[in-house]
């Protein structure tokens, strides 16, 4: 039976102002999915990975996200799925989307690509709410589309594309444990008006940023006056490795989705290398576990290879 | 000596979703400001229309802009300023921005354009803090840049002109008592994160279907679930007002400024002349005297003729 090999990229949800409504894929790190039809009902799924994640269906992202494709045709088909994760768990770079992304757009390509985007997306969702509680699309919708969107509404589901420019980013995964859902807790259920005014701003200026490619505007406007401030006390030196990365020429940066990694634009490659050389000069010294990513947008989202 | 005579257009702040953020201008109506420099040290105003506002420079909107403008260059020149206004104090359609902007615009014409737009939106703010006792600028900018404007941040002043498509705007001023000072008190301090959140999303789809000339995604955006809910109580029927534009194929709007005029956007001719039926007949049977103007997006601003 024919087997399909899908990449699945890693994926930055937030993009600093954009708290729940934006989100980017990268082009490192990323997951590989290999997905074929099998003749026994339901899904086997294997890790090659050693993350060791639950292979039961209903107790894996990706398999709840297929078990819900399946569930809108025929639920009586079979898949067997070989997952090789590369997007740690937990690094806040949207691993459990990779994967639940990764499944059903293999499924699709099995199918025949019987289904939108928007259906994909509203599959890989049910993975996003096994891993972390909230059926939240900001890290799904730029796997599955690719590049940088909006989502304009959760319910209905509204996403809007964003055409942006080629950007370098700079990632660095600190290995500390932080969970979505702690990240979450940490968050006041109410903001003052004049923070939320200055956010929206920022919105704002960050979207006429991206689609004028004004460097500049996309650099000012990548300011969090909401859920920086209490979220970046989790992160070790936060606050000096923002500092330094901007007097090395990243154009801004901040929490990658809801931590622990922290990303950072840049321009130009060379600036992107001095970049990542300041982020190894703070973390080498602190005894902790990290792995930096210097790579670019990924506008076309998880690929069929 | 040399007189200049400009047209002062009235402004739309807030867009719906974007308070204290977004604004934009339109054709009617609009003031005439007449500026010629004297002799005489200081300011002399003459208003030429009915509404009884103030002619000593430091109590009139216009004056203090322009004492602000002076004050950068040389305090000990001297201009005559005659104000006709067609902007009714009080409409929330931007009446002290138009005259604040007007009079800064044109003595920069007659001083041989020495200052740039930012320079005249932050001498126009003195006029706007003499209205409402806050130094917004989403009237002034769109006034002075035309079009629609974004304003990122407002300390420091960093304004953003916004491209978007050509829209008919329907207004209807019913002409109720309702002060910018009042409107704000209604405003709760504190909003809850997720409706910041679902504003934010709007504010993204706003302005990106503003650029992508996207009528459905405008339609779709123009949502408040914000300042809305709390300031439309103040209006008449706003609510059926508001459906039943819809109904007759507005894209959509809301309250303009802090009221009490709101504003529809149609992307038709026709659909324009139908919400203006829309509106008459529903403030008809009211006994509220009323205005109603059917115009664009004025892309020019204060205009020197």
């Amino acid at each position: 039976m024919e087997e399909v090999k899908v990449l699945c990229p890693a994926t930055v949800a937030n993009m600093v102002c954009g708290f729940d409504i934006l989100g980017f894929a990268i082009h490192e790190p990323a997951d590989t999915i290999y997905l074929k039809r099998s003749d026994k009902k339901g899904i086997t799924i294997r890790h090659i990975d050693n993350y060791k994640l639950p292979v039961i269906p209903s107790q894996n992202v990706a398999g709840v996200a297929l078990l819900e494709l399946m569930e809108e045709i025929d639920p009586s088909i079979g898949f067997e799925m070989v997952i090789d994760k590369k997007i740690m768990p937990g690094s806040g770079l949207g691993s459990s989307a990779a994967s639940a992304a990764g499944a059903v757009v293999a499924a699709n390509h099995l199918l025949g690509n019987m289904f939108s985007r928007e259906d994909l997306v509203k599959f890989a969702m049910a993975g996003e709410k096994l891993a972390c509680g909230v059926k939240h699309a900001d890290n799904i919708s730029p796997a599955i589309f690719g590049g940088i969107t909006l989502i304009r509404s959760i319910f209905p589901l509204d996403i809007v594309e964003l055409p942006g420019p080629e950007l370098f980013v700079i990632v660095i995964h600190p290995q500390i444990e932080l969970r979505t859902s702690d990240a979450r807790q940490i968050l006041r259920k109410e903001v003052l008006l004049k923070d939320a005014i200055r956010q929206w701003g920022n919105i704002g200026g960050l979207i006429m940023g991206l689609m004028k490619h004004d460097h500049a505007l996309i650099g000012r406007s990548l300011e969090d006056v909401i859920i920086e401030p209490m979220r970046s006390i989790l992160i070790p030196r936060y606050d000096e490795l923002k500092r330094l990365c901007l007097e090395a020429g990243a154009l801004g940066g901040g929490i990658a989705g809801s931590g622990p990694s922290v990303f950072m634009f840049a321009k130009e490659k060379e600036t992107a290398s001095k970049v990542k050389e300041v982020m190894q000069k703070i973390y080498e010294p602190l005894g902790i576990d990290f792995n930096i990513y210097c790579t670019t947008i990924n506008y076309e989202g998880v690929r069929v290879v």
